[in-house]
């Protein structure tokens, strides 16, 4: 590898990814073998002061995903090589290391059929087969042969080597750089614990400590195996990678819809992410097969060569991102129906331990999707996102809350979600308004309130036919639209509620259990005498249309009209 | 197939699973042919009175596992052909049709190596080559050769069939049968839309209707090519399955723990798996290469045979767990790190689609694990579960409660949830006790309590710690157990909030969305006068000692003190 030893993270190294992360303790020798350790902190491993955590985290500069979830670490690195082949267009390498038992992970072949998909000739794998999975032996045992003809099947170059011998993995690491268009796999054969007696290729030492009493000849043992005392020369990186900027985006024009005009959330999406790529060069777009759904293909027309086909693999989609995203070489928006980013939820929470900067678009939420019937509907991913620290929410209710939570996502820290609808709905706002994260909108408003409804997307339009009509029959209600669900205008919620008699009511395309009415609910959960109603779906939904569902779930405009009027006769 | 035409959901009947769920049509009209679905329903398709969803549902009798999320399928028809094979020991058969799109998805890949590694040769996939997927053509196109190989590599049996030819079909299903310690694959190359003008093998026509100009003309060209109108006969099942029993489940003792002696709810789980494992033949056993951390080997070793390893792929356990428990042949509970269920999320969502059975208990919740760091720790779970309609989530605090929690699980309808935890903790509950779904327990209670602290797990006994050193201050606490978190018992914390001045403390070992703090404000947010301050973790977690943990993320009983004493403070 050619790298900086004093700079983990300079552009120009090649990348290593230690996908199975719990060998960690040998990482952090590594590093210290490199310089940038030093010796006596090994001996803090796994203590709360210091950063060599159980397994590797961020907190290190040369960790740039953290890993521990297994199979997780090929589709990053499938990031990063992409990255480097297509858009950096650079010399940098990629490298992989993954275990055999989390070779059964699906993730992982996943990220092997990218990878000769897109011919990531710069991205070299090792699968340490040392037989031995955390409770017993993993299925495949020794057997190399199939490995072998797995990854070829795969489309990789394939090598077996027995990865006790250096000279052997050295030269199949040579024979990985000369290879074109294929990326390489290297199927090490290995034994755990290899020349420990009584541990060698043994059950039951998986993650524990060698006992006391055997360490000195342990490590006497493994002293007596080192041929050399020479310090390894590390080759610096080419210092061919073009610079990069991925921070302040401004859009070069405001939005160009006009009140009243109907547009799907999720095509304004698509509308936003192409003046985002013309904005910045560095931004790349990611879908699964939806794109003609969630409307990524209008970016794809607009910049081809920034647009990355992740096919139906939404967990590779998301961990592509997460390695196109590192060391900020790129803003990636990621796009499928929000139900199937339930599918890379481990991943998510994982770029959300590698804080990680990745924009996500769920399209086809809640029941307003109609036909296509329940296992379409995103009907929990407020509450998988909000679970992701420092991860930011939009849930835009028209195309100009949209386009501005689009470029308001690419200049926000952290991992953002955006969560987008189907049906065509009314622009509400003026392409002038004012849009922050955490900033709720009152969009109807009068002295005469009486209750606070708060909605988002489709049920903030049913909010509004509420009002109009409760209006006319001389009620009034204030309506609010959160804009983003994490972190919440908790300040404009209770103020406004205080105006109007502390009643809420939350109205939303999801499940009850942490969405909107939960957060709002925990958010006054401290302010005396307010009280707040959820109407929110619940049970398996079904097909029909849209507004039949948004009926029979009870999220509809009649529903909050009753609702509001419940809550005047208690 | 076998199959009773009028019974699609008998025992003996071969099973057939519609992975690719999307060609829900084609199934609504073979149940047609088939003579149990009426040729008028079929226009009913996707209306919001017809259960011809768009998706299969178990709202059908003939759909076992519902679809429409890509890439499940398989994995349940692996569940299925594992019961009949090895529980069941029948001749029934499992046929699974795939789509070529959905084969991008990992978890394809881990039912393949499932089904091969457990010679499931009373199982047939099919995949539909047809090609295109959803915005494109999927990444292999026609290549036949190339999925050969790949499902070859995989250990099964494999043959390419021109999928337009009935004869090859049929030899292909034939051959499948004669074969012993394999699966079968199918690759049926196909064209989508075959023999219809500008439709067949185009792009833009998935999930599209024919214009009603060209309807007619494409009906006369199909007409066209049906060679027979003879009704298909249907052979009837071998009456070969032996009855089963898996409700009323009685464990055979009460739980033998003693009051104050520590055991960890991880190991009680596994000790009550044994017992119940004794109380009844059907119940099963699946964990992902971690039975010695979740304890599911304690019930491996009492039941060998009925314990099936996974290893690390837990989307397929999910789904073989699913096809086990399909039809009520077993009672199937299936473990590993609670933080790992989130690799499962979608396949969890589905399995609530599919009104399924399964018994899921992760292990390793919240920071009190230690020095392993955050990506094992499970902070996120409560919230995914809570949303799955149905579910419920069981989250014991002591050895006892752990094994009531266990026994009403298999009892209870639905998705049950049961979150352990890593550390030793002392045993509350007398093994008397009695434990209710829906029912929290108030484990201190005095007329002096002057606030209610709700904890679970590792912070309920935090709590009771908190409560110990208030009262040598004179200041008395009420402590709850909630048990299951959904149902949440929102009477028993009312009337207590109420009895003792109105203000609630959470404390959980999860992160603040979606968790306790959240449910139980939702659950008192319609109640004047009652106030909740939730204490949970925020930000990502690092390595340490548990107790450091508690303490830094700020739910350790020095926490809770400060909390309660502020109460007053206010």
């Amino acid at each position: 590898m050619r790298y900086r030893p004093n700079e983990p993270g300079h552009p120009s190294n090649d990348r290593f990814v230690l996908s199975k992360g719990h060998a960690a303790p040998l990482l952090y020798a590594a590093w210290t073998e490199a310089g940038f350790i030093k010796e006596a902190e090994l001996l803090n491993l796994r203590k709360i002061d210091s950063d060599l955590e159980g397994h590797p985290t961020p907190r290190l500069p040369f960790v740039d995903v953290a890993t521990g979830s297994l199979g997780q670490g090929l589709g990053a690195a499938c990031g990063m090589a992409y990255t480097g082949k297509y858009f950096d267009k650079t010399s940098y390498r990629v490298y992989c290391l993954l275990g055999d038992g989390e070779s059964s992970e699906g993730s992982v072949w996943e990220a092997l059929q990218f990878a000769s998909h897109y011919q990531l000739d710069n991205l070299v794998a090792i699968i340490d087969v040392n037989r031995l999975g955390q409770s017993e032996a993993a299925p495949l045992g020794h057997d190399t042969d199939v490995y072998h003809k797995r990854c070829e099947a795969f489309g990789w170059n394939t090598c077996v080597v027995d990865g006790h011998d250096v000279e052997e993995l050295c030269q199949a690491l040579w024979q990985a750089s000369q290879q074109k268009g294929k990326p390489t796999m290297i199927v090490a054969k290995t034994f755990k614990g290899r020349g420990i007696p009584d541990v060698e290729n043994a059950d039951n030492w998986h993650g524990k400590p060698i006992p006391k009493d055997k360490v000195e000849s342990v490590i006497s043992t493994i002293q007596s195996e080192i041929q050399t005392s020479d310090v390894c020369a590390i080759q610096p990186p080419a210092q061919d990678v073009p610079p990069v900027n991925t921070v302040e985006i401004k859009m070069p024009s405001l939005p160009t819809y006009n009140i009243g005009e109907k547009v799907a959330t999720r095509k304004a999406y698509g509308l936003a992410l192409v003046k985002l790529g013309k904005a910045n060069k560095h931004v790349v777009v990611l879908d699964g097969d939806t794109k003609n759904s969630t409307f990524a293909e209008l970016f794809k027309q607009a910049h081809p060569e920034r647009y990355i086909e992740c096919f139906i693999a939404e967990q590779n989609m998301v961990s592509v991102a997460l390695g196109c995203a590192a060391r900020n070489r790129t803003i990636a928006f990621a796009s499928t129906f929000a139900a199937f980013f339930t599918r890379a939820f481990d991943h998510i929470r994982m770029a959300g331990i590698s804080r990680s900067n990745i924009k996500l678009c769920g399209s086809h939420s809640g029941v307003s999707i109609g036909e296509d019937g329940p296992s379409q509907m995103a009907l929990e991913d407020l509450a998988m996102f909000r679970t992701i620290p420092g991860c930011t929410v939009f849930y835009p209710s028209d195309a100009v809350s949209t386009e501005y939570a689009v470029s308001l996502a690419a200049n926000t820290k952290g991992i953002c979600f955006i969560r987008t609808s189907r049906p065509e709905t009314p622009i509400l706002y003026s392409q002038e308004e004012k849009f922050e994260v955490g900033l709720a909108k009152v969009v109807r408003i009068s002295d005469a309130d009486r209750v606070v409804v708060i909605g988002a997307g489709v049920t903030l339009h049913e909010a509004l036919s509420a009002a109009d009509e409760l209006a006319k029959q001389g009620i009034y209600i204030r309506v609010i639209d959160p804009f983003t669900i994490k972190p919440l205008d908790a300040d404009t919620i209770i103020s406004n509620a205080r105006a109007t008699g502390g009643h809420i009511i939350t109205v939303e395309d999801h499940y009850k259990e942490g969405g909107i009415g939960e957060a709002v609910a925990a958010a006054v959960s401290g302010e005396p005498g307010i009280l707040v109603q959820s109407l929110a779906v619940s049970g398996v939904p079904r097909s029909g249309k849209p507004a039949e569902l948004l009926d029979l779930f009870g999220i509809s405009a009649k529903h909050i009209i009753t609702a509001v009027k419940s809550t005047f006769a208690n």
